[in-house]
């Protein structure tokens, strides 16, 4: 077994973009800032970059800790590191918070610099499309004209497919996990719920609550305690929490009584002191919105007809979310094109955040994967 | 093919029982009344009584119209009428609103004799235990010692399941539709979220609304939007609303853009109108405590070793809520003691509402077996 390690300690940096962005939606940004990480170094070639896109409540903090706070493990501290799957002794890896987002860069609880303001409810709905293109502006300011590989789970292997769209010549390898190439209506409507518990917040005003200086905690709490339910399998839930109960026996109110109770409450109190309401309302939205085989009458093909990368698609079996036959509609759309495509379907027992975990052989196939890309 | 008609107008009629019930919670109701109606005749044996039981938004008016609102059809209206497969020209059928409930049997909204005000939060949890010995005291207000058969869909089957366990003398037949020996932590989940939105609602006053002229509408309508995700199928969702827009276009806001989201909203805003939210916790709650298993360490057979009742089990391939495979743990625990028990696994796609519909082989076979009994 290889020597794993992690990154170690990391430092989140800045970059101010003052170019005008123009986005899907007719709207503009003058400017904006992203923070990102990076780990291993960029080679002289500048061929070795990985980008790792973030999914919906993920941040640019993909791998190590920060210096004052040792618990701060990034979210893919086991996938990304010394030896590990996405290997930093060979790899420049970096990860991004998207536009819109809550950890850092641009997004609704900043201050827009025409107003003075939070941009709050008036900060522009974003998508995969407009985040890929400030991602591409990332690499121009890091001076990397072609990633060796874009790399991302959910609502990151949205992006990574949108790469391979928008910038054919820019990607070499795409890893597309978990992943769907669009939405159902039921994941529409759990996202809608989500939504609307949060907008109906009587905290919530209009999205606005910073001049409040309160949070619209309940609905987000809600909105997080649903979406956990759909991370998990039906399965795992079964193994991990069944009918247990938090006290032993029946209590006949309405307080916590069975551990999975306990556990999303849990879960959804953390969520809201950390999230941003609004920045969650983006997340979704963008997820609503990707679409690439829209504007080709819902021909997925056509749309990936402009790819050259070559790709790692992964599914598991567990996931109900974004189940293995939404990630075989995206083979099957770029095997007609003739592109090289690996596929796995993992067999996991985690549900949608298989993704995140360490599966050996979901790992390995990673590693292999990776360790095969010429850099 | 039958000649089917509906029962036409109905009325629902009251009874006062003035005798204590005790509780499984351990509290015990003094008296209470329940709302139910009559669809047929009762012979002269009284051999030929039909117990319906609802579902956790259902009621007592299972059938036929009222009279000054001929748009008020029961809720199983398709499979209760002359000539239907619950043939009320040969069975006398009863609809019961369940104790808790608020359609007009005692339930959190009604008057607490003790205070002389709502009962609101103090109405103790009820469980489908209680409510079969309300529905005995019915029974037996009626005159009606054994009921031909006892029939209920989804929270209604678990009903007609424990009437086999706490009066096995005194039903002939058990038709267990779309059921679930219990819960699974899944369904708790589903069920805690909906809870917990209607309980942190700011208008839900801990239950005591009625004394604030309000109504805790934010979060009974997330609660029933919830709700309606379970009950349809991923596919019945994609064919019916797929990734349809209102109008025509992307909005890039947040109002309601999706027609699933527009449907999710007027289910919700119809409901939060109508059903009690007290109600609606005490309903999910009934669901999370049924578990017949639960005194016998798990072990379902264990517990129907009283039952005497014939089976009829029913579930639907789409049923994602209680699905085929809960059915058929209901089927071995009844085989293993030599009950004559009759199973289909009805192919539908509508989901766990597909109880409520008039699939042809269905309905044919609730007939088929509903013909088949004596009276």
């Amino acid at each position: 077994m290889q020597d794993s390690k992690s990154v170690g300690v990391v430092i989140p940096q800045y970059v101010q973009i003052d170019k005008p962005l123009q986005l899907k939606s007719g709207l503009s940004l003058d400017s904006y800032h992203l923070v990102y990480e990076t780990y291993g170094q960029l080679n002289a070639a500048r061929s070795n970059a990985v980008l790792i896109c973030h999914a919906l409540s993920g941040t640019h903090h993909v791998a190590g800790v920060y210096a004052d706070n040792e618990k701060s493990v990034g979210w893919w501290d086991n996938m990304v590191g010394p030896g590990k799957p996405i290997d930093t002794n060979r790899l420049f890896v970096i990860g991004v918070n998207n536009l819109g987002g809550c950890h850092g860069s641009t997004g609704p609880a900043s201050i827009d610099p025409r107003t003075g303001k939070h941009y709050g409810a008036s900060f522009p709905v974003v998508t995969v499309e407009d985040w890929v293109e400030t991602q591409a502006q990332l690499a121009e300011h890091l001076g990397i004209k072609q990633f060796a590989a874009v790399v991302g789970g959910s609502l990151g292997g949205m992006q990574a497919m949108q790469w391979t769209l928008d910038y054919p010549e820019k990607v070499r390898h795409a890893l597309v996990i978990a992943a769907a190439p669009k939405l159902t209506a039921q994941n529409i409507a759990f996202n809608d719920v989500a939504r609307q518990a949060i907008m109906t917040d009587q905290e919530f005003y209009g999205g606005n609550f910073y001049a409040y200086d309160t949070l619209p905690r309940r609905g987000l709490r809600l909105a997080r305690m649903l979406g956990h339910i759909t991370y998990l399998s039906d399965d795992s839930m079964a193994a991990k929490f069944g009918r247990s109960l938090r006290n032993g026996e029946l209590s006949f109110g309405f307080d916590v009584e069975f551990e999975i109770e306990s556990y999303l409450r849990y879960q959804g109190d953390k969520f809201a002191d950390l999230f941003d309401a609004n920045s969650y309302l983006l997340m979704t939205k963008a997820l609503d919105y990707f679409d690439p085989a829209g504007s080709y009458d819902g021909d997925l093909s056509s749309a990936f007809r402009v790819a050259k990368a070559n790709f790692l698609v992964i599914s598991f079996t567990s996931d109900w979310r974004f189940s293995p036959e939404r990630s075989r509609e995206i083979v099957k759309a770029l095997l007609k094109n003739k592109l090289n495509v690996s596929y796995a379907e993992i067999t996991s027992s985690h549900g949608h955040d298989s993704f995140l975990m360490t599966t050996p052989c979901y790992h390995q196939l990673v590693r292999a994967y990776m360790d095969n890309i010429s850099i």
